[in-house]
C-alpha cells in the first residue's frame, strides 16, 4: 500500500549505482520538491545518470509518467536495474541525448536537468517547446558555466521566473569520541517557472 | 482533492510568519525528509515557532497526528492562524516548555526538534520514553553548543544511531543583468534513529 | 619602526569606511597573499572602494607603490581619509573609472580587481598591457557573471594561468552562552598569473 | 636578501609533507595573520605536523624564535627537511606532546594549536601560563568538539576575548573548457586575546 511508506528520501545507498555518479539525497531531495512534483505529472530527466532522480519522480508522479533520458549504457542498465529494485511501472527509459532523443515526447510538467553536455542552449529551446504553462525545470549545475549560461537563458526569456542557489553540505563522521566535517562537493540548483502567457 | 497536490515545499512567504523566526523551506524539506514522516505517524514538534514545520508534517502524517509545542504566545497564535490557512485538522497546539509540556502525549513515530531552550538533555530523555523503535528524532541546532549536547547525548545512547550535516544555503540575487550570492545562516541537522533492540 | 609591527591583518573597524562596502579583513588577507605583493612591486588596485586593500597593499610594498583607482567620489575621499590615517605615502589616488583612468600608470607587479562594472574585458586588455612578465592579477567576484568572464577571459588568453576559490566565512557569535553561526555573503578569488614568454 | 621577498602565501606543494596532513595554505594565511606575529615575536606551534605554519611563522618572526611541538616521529622530521628548506633557523623542534613537551619553553607572545590530542584544556592552562599580556592563541578545530571544549574554556576564562568563525573554501578545477567546485573540509579557527589587567 503505497500510501504508507513515507515519501522522498530513499537513502542513497539503496540505489544500485555502479560507477555512476549520483545526485546525492539532500539534493534530490530539493531538486524534486523545487520541481513541485504533482501526482499526475508528465516528468522529463534528462541525463538521468543512474536513475536516482527519476525513480523518486516516479513515486511522486504516481498516476502521471517519468521519461527518463541517457545516452551513457552503464547508466541505462543501472537505470532499468532500479526500476525493477523499486517496483515503479511508469518510467520509459531513453538511450540518447538531449534534443535529439526528445523526438516523441509528451508535453510535460516539470523537466529535470542533470546534465546538458554543453549544450544547454539547444536542450532548452526544445524542453521550451515541450513545457506546459506553470512547468517547471529544476537544473543541477556542477560548474560554473552551466550555471551562466543557464541565468542567461533566463534572462532573455521574460517568460520564465527563475531562482537560483547553491547547497553546500558537509557531512559529521565520527573519528574516535569526536566529529569531524567531510564537504560534499556543492551544487547550483536554479528553478524555472513557465509564466501562464 | 489532497492526493493531486505536491507535496512537500510550501513556499515560505505562503505561511503567516509575524516577527517570529521561521524555518526556512529548503531546511524544512530537508528536516521533514530525514524524519521519514509516513502517512499515520505521530509526530511532535519542539518549539513550533510559526507553525510552518508542523503544517507540512500534518499533511504528509496526513492519517496521523502532530503535537506543535510552543512556549511563545506571538507563535501559539501565528501555528493556529496556519493551522487554518492551510485546513489541516490533524494538530494539536501545545503551550508551554519542553518536557514539562509533554506530560499527556502518546508514543510517537517522530520528532521535530527546533529549539529546545538549553533543556536538550531533559528534553531528550522525556522524548526517549515516548519514541518508538525505529523512531526519529530530527533537530536542526543553530548553535554550536546544542549540536555538541546532542552529539554526546547520542555517543551516550547506544540505542540510537545519528547521523549530522552542516547545511549552507546562498541565494542568488538578481543585481541589473547580473546575479550575486545573499548567504543564509548555516544549520546542523542532526538525525537519529531508535534501534529495536 | 615599522619593521616591528605584525604585517596583513589590520582589522576591519580600523579603517574609515562610512557606507561604502568594504572588503572583509578575511578576504582582503587572502586576495594580497594571492598576488603575492614584493617589497618593491608596483600595485593598482581597480575598484578601490573605501581603500582597504590599497593600504593594505601598500604596507607589503613599502618600497614600491599603490595606485588606487576609484570613481566614486565618496570612495575617494575615504581613501584619502585611510591614507592619512594609517601614514602611507606610497599610495596614489586616481578618481575614474577603468580602464579610462589608467592612461598614465606604469608597468606594473600585480593587479587587484574588486569593481570592474561590467567592462571586466576592456580593462583585462589594458591590464595586459601593463602587467610584467610574471605579474598577478586578483579579482574578487561577487557576482556569477563576473567569475564567468574572468574565467573565460583567462581560457582565451593562454599566457595566463589562473586558480579560482570561493571563500566562505561564517562568524560565530555569542548569544548568551552560546554560540551562532552568521554567514557572510561567499566571494570567487581567481588568482591569474602572467607566464614568461 | 628576505625583504625583497613577498610575504606569506608559500604554495603547499613547495612544503616537503610525505603523509602528514597539511593545514592548506589559505588557512595556514588566516591563522598566521589572526596571530598578529610580530618580528620579535616567540611563538609556539603545538601539533607542527609538517611544520608548514612554523616555517611561516618563523619568516614573519624573523628576529624572534618558534617552537615547533610534535609527538610524531615522521612528522619530526618533516619539519626538519622543511626548516633545511627554507633555510630558516630560528625554529627549535621540539618532540612529544603538549602539555608534558612545553617544560622548558619561554613566556610567549603567539600560540598556534593545530592538534591537541583530546587535551585542550590542559594545554589551554599550561599555554596560559606561559602567554604574555595581549598575546594571542589561533586553535586550527576541525572537529565540533575541540571547537565545542575552546569555546567553553574561554568563555570560562574572562580574561581572555575571542573571535571565532568557520571557514569553507571550493576550489574551481578546471574540467575541459567547464570549472567545476570541489570543496575542501571546513575548519574553524579560534583566536584568543589575553587581555592587559
Amino acid at each position: 500500500m503505497k500510501q504508507l511508506r513515507h515519501i522522498l528520501g530513499i537513502d542513497d545507498d539503496e540505489f544500485i549505482r555502479g560507477k555512476v555518479p549520483m545526485t546525492k539525497q539532500e539534493i534530490r531531495i530539493l531538486t524534486l520538491t523545487k520541481a513541485k512534483i504533482k501526482p499526475d505529472d508528465i516528468v522529463f530527466d534528462i541525463g538521468a545518470g543512474t536513475g536516482s532522480l527519476s525513480i523518486e519522480a516516479a513515486l511522486l508522479a504516481e498516476y502521471g509518467h517519468v521519461y527518463a533520458i541517457e545516452k551513457n549504457p552503464e547508466g541505462i542498465e543501472l537505470i532499468q536495474q532500479n526500476v525493477r529494485k523499486f517496483l515503479v511501472d511508469n518510467i520509459d527509459v531513453i538511450t540518447g541525448e538531449a534534443p535529439a532523443a526528445m523526438q516523441n515526447l509528451p508535453m510535460c510538467d516539470a523537466v529535470l536537468i542533470g546534465g546538458s553536455g554543453k549544450r544547454l542552449d539547444t536542450i532548452l529551446n526544445r524542453v521550451d517547446t515541450l513545457l506546459k504553462p506553470q512547468g517547471r525545470i529544476v537544473l543541477n549545475c556542477i560548474t560554473i558555466q552551466t550555471l551562466s549560461e543557464c541565468l542567461t537563458y533566463m534572462k532573455q526569456h521574460k517568460e520564465y521566473t527563475y531562482e537560483a542557489m547553491q547547497v553546500q553540505i558537509n557531512r559529521l563522521h565520527a573519528v574516535g569520541s569526536y566529529d569531524m566535517a567531510q564537504a560534499l562537493n556543492p551544487i547550483y540548483i536554479v528553478t524555472c517557472t513557465k509564466q501562464v502567457i
